[in-house]
């Protein structure tokens, strides 16, 4: 009986479980330079600003009324709101708040989401516990570091056979981020990464419904608990990431090692992290930059008589719902993100509810919007050319969208984000207060100073 | 930029989440033979026993105390233990305790361990609702139709990539049994079965460590979860274990829809469920049958100079573990396995203690067991001869191994598998009382008083 796997596999993987374990349980605190550090901080501020914004959200809702049916005890905060739950259910809600809008952030080198699985599980721990943010801020760079590099083992062959690369390498993001929390040695974060392999979370086609918000707060859960079992003497494989039918082998036909040990320690991959400025996926944003800038020249919705976009393939591949039933599923639309920035110049929570996206002027001119896929064209680039009624043409070219690495937000953008998330949920003050409180994290002796501002 | 997957995607498949959701919401209670009523309780008093039998095991000791972490309301039972902790947390335990000695259920066409997802989840929900015990079997039988169907769908080759193929499909059984359960409509089991879908646990290179019993447990865990969470309103793809990028096509290269569909409701998969006499892996059951026999035969270990055993290729694959060091990796050495067959005539968990493990006679006599791989050995097959120091040669054939479904366990066997397991755990006494409330299980209206038996 003949049986093969599709790739032979590699039996002389490096230990990269254990090259990460002891990344994670020895590197120095605050070990990184003053851009890394300020960095984290962006991250932290960007991930909870999206997750409190989205705190009245039914996908929340939902996932508290399930989480509620365990009568949790009130260990940590959902953010945004005023119930409390255990800590593995608040890193559930709360990661899946954060991801809600899809408006978190973005590493560009491997489109996973870092801060939705790391953050959200770091800090419902380090809430019940009362510790540091200085604990949190290492926790947090030291995991997403590990999420990250697992990631470019993968990319792109791991994403494209279908994982959700988010939930997938976030379970040992967050299991890492916990273990260093809980001040775990070597061996115990090596078990708790083991653990934490045999549960990668999120396929591609749930895309457009709850479960994508799912797959970084299900990350963090699984990635605490597998903390927690881990500091109990729980058990796995030493070479579980690495091994012939350990995790990486068994959902990438690519692994490229030595992603996992360059420069470890030296280089730290939420120096490539990057925040959004629009609600929808990353691929979008050329497109609706350039259609802003249309609009920011002078060209009117109703002069318009089509707009050509060239673009990567991934676009049409991820966001080409041509017409879009709501909110959720207009994300994944390229066409309606043109329009977004045809018509209000910008693509926000607000231009993603129902209302907005079942208007007729938007429908209208969201049907004008051709995309056609430029072999030469980059994922971070678009060419778009306005074609108006009266045969003018607008044309303009965009290199690297607001929101990358290239063209970052400042901190100033981010807290305006921040602020248009969050006022409407917990007011004006407190969101200033809780900002306030994000850019001095690290030197806060409490967390729960923290937490307790994030409540309406 | 080419970005190719390694198989063509499958645009056209079957909606088979569709079709298991109404399977699962719409079958009537108990629709189905006596022999399938029959075999649906031998299930579950086997997976009740296995479960009580490990309930002092270190790795539910380390389960329990991470659960406890989280301080969880007392909804349902630890088996075997007098610790109750929330649904959630009482089905990962029970499934993690009842897979601890490999001892549970084998569904042989997919070397699938039905019972300890789907079962550990259903009873937990229902003891919590202090639900009847035909609301279990039902549950039961459904929910293991659906895990063991879509493992049809994508066995052998999910397996042979590395997926522990208990807990990537178990996830979907515990999901269907809880909706069930729960009277969710057509609808919002779809739902439960597309959130489960995009949480396939396990590994195979945690095999032999705590993380393998883990994946049952969690499995077991995210299916509950999903299935709440449905009932909720939480919202997945209605596609999502058949579509391009759903579930099977992520973790699969084979996708054989008719075995979901066919003769859907008519024929049951736990009709092909079948019960381990010994407590390892079902590959080393007829080689450990074989030398049982070879000792019966008065065959005695200190003659023998060498046992040569003509294996299936996955014995070796599976179980080639030529020096284990412990119990829990001696249950991955078809040489330990020969070696208790020689020297006791069985393997029980007590054959599996680290002690007999490394008794100097027992290295002694597994170091004279050469296994060789015959290309034309069934998997449920092995021949064996023992050469002996005086130059006998004894001949044993085995076709069908004690346990396997030509071959059966009877009730009576698995009652006295269920007093080796239970009485040192609860006492004998109690353990009548339990196995007589499993085999009148699906009369009983609340099934917590069955629950309260399998407390010490």
């Amino acid at each position: 009986m003949a049986r093969n796997t599709q790739v032979p596999a590699d039996h002389h993987a490096p230990p990269v479980t254990q090259t990460l374990a002891r990344h994670v349980a020895t590197h120095p605190s605050r070990g990184w330079s003053d851009a890394v550090e300020h960095e984290a901080h962006r991250t932290f501020l960007n991930w909870l600003g999206c997750a409190v914004g989205a705190a009245q959200h039914e996908s929340v809702h939902a996932a508290l009324g399930a989480v509620q049916m365990l009568q949790p005890a009130p260990q940590a905060s959902v953010l945004g709101r005023a119930e409390q739950v255990d800590m593995a259910g608040a890193a559930l809600i709360n990661g899946i708040s954060s991801h809600t809008f899809d408006f978190d952030d973005t590493h560009l080198k491997t489109i996973i989401h870092p801060a939705g699985p790391v953050a959200s599980a770091v800090l419902a721990l380090a809430e019940h516990r009362g510790l540091s943010g200085r604990a949190v801020i290492d926790a947090l760079v030291l995991g997403i570091d590990v999420s990250c590099r697992v990631g470019n083992t993968m990319y792109p062959e791991h994403y494209d056979r279908g994982w959700h690369i988010t939930g997938s390498t976030g379970t040992l993001g967050a299991a890492a981020g916990c273990a260093r929390l809980l001040g775990l040695d070597e061996h115990k974060t090596a078990m708790a990464l083991g653990i934490a392999a045999s549960q990668p979370i999120g396929v591609r086609e749930q895309f457009g419904t709850m479960t994508k918000p799912f797959h970084p707060g299900g990350a963090a859960r699984a990635g605490l608990m597998s903390a927690l079992l881990a500091s109990q003497g729980y058990t796995a494989s030493p070479r579980a990431l690495e091994a012939p039918r350990g995790m990486i082998q068994t959902v990438s036909t690519k692994y490229a090692w030595n992603e996992i040990t360059d420069e470890l320690g030296q280089r730290f991959e939420i120096s490539y992290n990057s925040y959004k400025p629009f609600a929808c996926g990353i691929v979008i944003h050329p497109s609706i930059d350039a259609c802003a800038q249309l609009r920011a020249q002078g060209v009117k919705p109703e002069e318009i008589e089509r707009i050509e976009l060239k673009v990567h393939s991934l676009v049409l591949e991820l966001t080409g719902k041509k017409e879009p039933a709501d909110g959720l599923s207009a994300k994944f639309s390229v066409y309606h993100g043109c329009a977004c920035g045809l018509m209000f110049g910008k693509a926000g929570e607000e231009q993603y509810s129902d209302v907005i996206v079942n208007r007729p002027d938007m429908v209208a001119l969201r049907r004008k919007v051709v995309a056609t896929v430029d072999e030469h064209m980059a994922e971070a680039s678009v060419d778009v050319t306005a074609l108006l009624k009266d045969g003018r043409q607008v044309h303009v070219f965009v290199r690297h969208a607001i929101g990358s690495l290239e063209n970052p937000m400042t901190d100033a953008m981010l807290e305006s984000k921040f602020h248009d998330l969050s006022d409407p949920v917990i007011g004006k003050s407190r969101t200033n207060a809780l900002i306030a409180a994000c850019w001095k994290l690290a030197g806060t002796a409490d967390v729960r100073t923290l937490t307790a501002l994030a409540r309406p």
